[in-house]
């Protein structure tokens, strides 16, 4: 899967997006296919997959499938669910998911008429938590403070941010920040362990309020790096 | 406190620095002391707090005191200390503290063999702990993610970085923004509520695995603001 020499070779895998239908999902699918990259959106529903599928066929290669077709068919697997049923679906697909990079892209807020907040987790975060369950799989957390308004903007050329990689396995987090940075204007770059993803996550909810105040689409860059 | 044409007034104000012998204090104090203003810093032994005020005087108007008395002379004051006395010396100096703007930039942060975590903090954050013991304080979060290096390097003339300032009281927040400000290259931005303050001290733990893998001194700028 490494190329040494150059790096992590992409241009041969698949990449699935699990939850493919949202904004979020929508938008990072759009940005691997202009890519280059062949893309797979599951989706419960595999006709809705495969609607959505065809409003990304200007983008290049995507095709639409139930989530585990998609999750069997990628060499990736983004997770791009909501959270609300983000263990579920991942205990549903435990043996589709085994052996292969799983890259949580999940958000675990809540929002009332004070705005967005983070959601307390059990396992310390979504990825730990998609960790705990696929106990066969690379799981690394990644994508997540990214404006799927941005990403979904056919018009929008380049995503101006840093992508923060979290992982423990090294080939794993190396392969996530190279499939960052095939997006203009993207960088993937190494955020931390596993146990460190909770407040990467949860920055979303900042981003947010940042958004609100200062009507923006905020993404972070990390200085100095 | 607020000059309304043209936002808050700072240079009648005087910034204390609890905890200012430490590198963080040290720094946030020599970037505020260069930039005009007057700062105290506080330290449990005057003497230490008078020496290293000594070491700042190229920077500006610096001078030493206990932190009681720091606090009492500060009309923002920056609470700069370790987790690990954090509540005991907010408890003491409730009543110095009283009506005035607080800024926490305690980052609980744990470190073994594998690097940098985040502490669980019964309050949520250093910050909601703050707010919790000073009832009587308007209390705000920022600084958390400012590398202590680059602040007290005195070549070093810029700090490129976003400061993003937490809290539920705007008047406090814009103030704590105009001093971040103040320092060339740094940009106060709003960053949340006071419910939201866990993940930017926690991001400190990121930022430190992003130093080591980088042999960096990572900051944090906020895209499209």
């Amino acid at each position: 899967m490494t190329d040494h020499a150059h790096g992590p070779d992409l241009a041969s895998l698949t990449i699935a997006v699990l939850g493919g239908t949202g904004p979020q999902g929508r938008g990072l699918a759009r940005r691997f296919a202009a890519a280059g990259l062949d893309v797979v959106l599951g989706s419960r529903d595999a006709l809705r997959a495969q609607d959505t599928a065809a409003t990304l066929a200007d983008a290049g290669r995507v095709r639409g499938a139930t989530n585990a077709d998609a999750a069997t068919a990628g060499d990736i697997v983004l997770v791009v669910v909501p959270w609300d049923g983000h263990a579920e679906l991942l205990e549903s697909l435990k043996g589709e998911l085994a052996g292969k990079v799983v890259v949580d892209c999940v958000n675990p807020l809540g929002f009332d008429k004070q705005g967005p907040y983070a959601l307390l987790v059990e396992e310390g975060s979504a990825t730990q938590q998609a960790a705990a369950i696929l106990t066969g799989s690379r799981v690394v957390g990644a994508f997540h403070n990214v404006s799927a308004v941005l990403l979904e903007d056919p018009e929008v050329e380049r995503i101006d941010t840093d992508v923060l990689v979290l992982g423990d396995d090294r080939e794993a987090t190396d392969l996530v920040q190279a499939l960052a940075d095939v997006v203009p204007g993207m960088r993937g770059m190494y955020g931390g362990r596993l146990r460190n993803a909770h407040q990467v996550e949860a920055l979303t909810a900042n981003l947010i309020a940042i958004n609100r105040r200062y009507k923006a689409h905020a993404g972070v860059r990390v200085t100095d790096v």
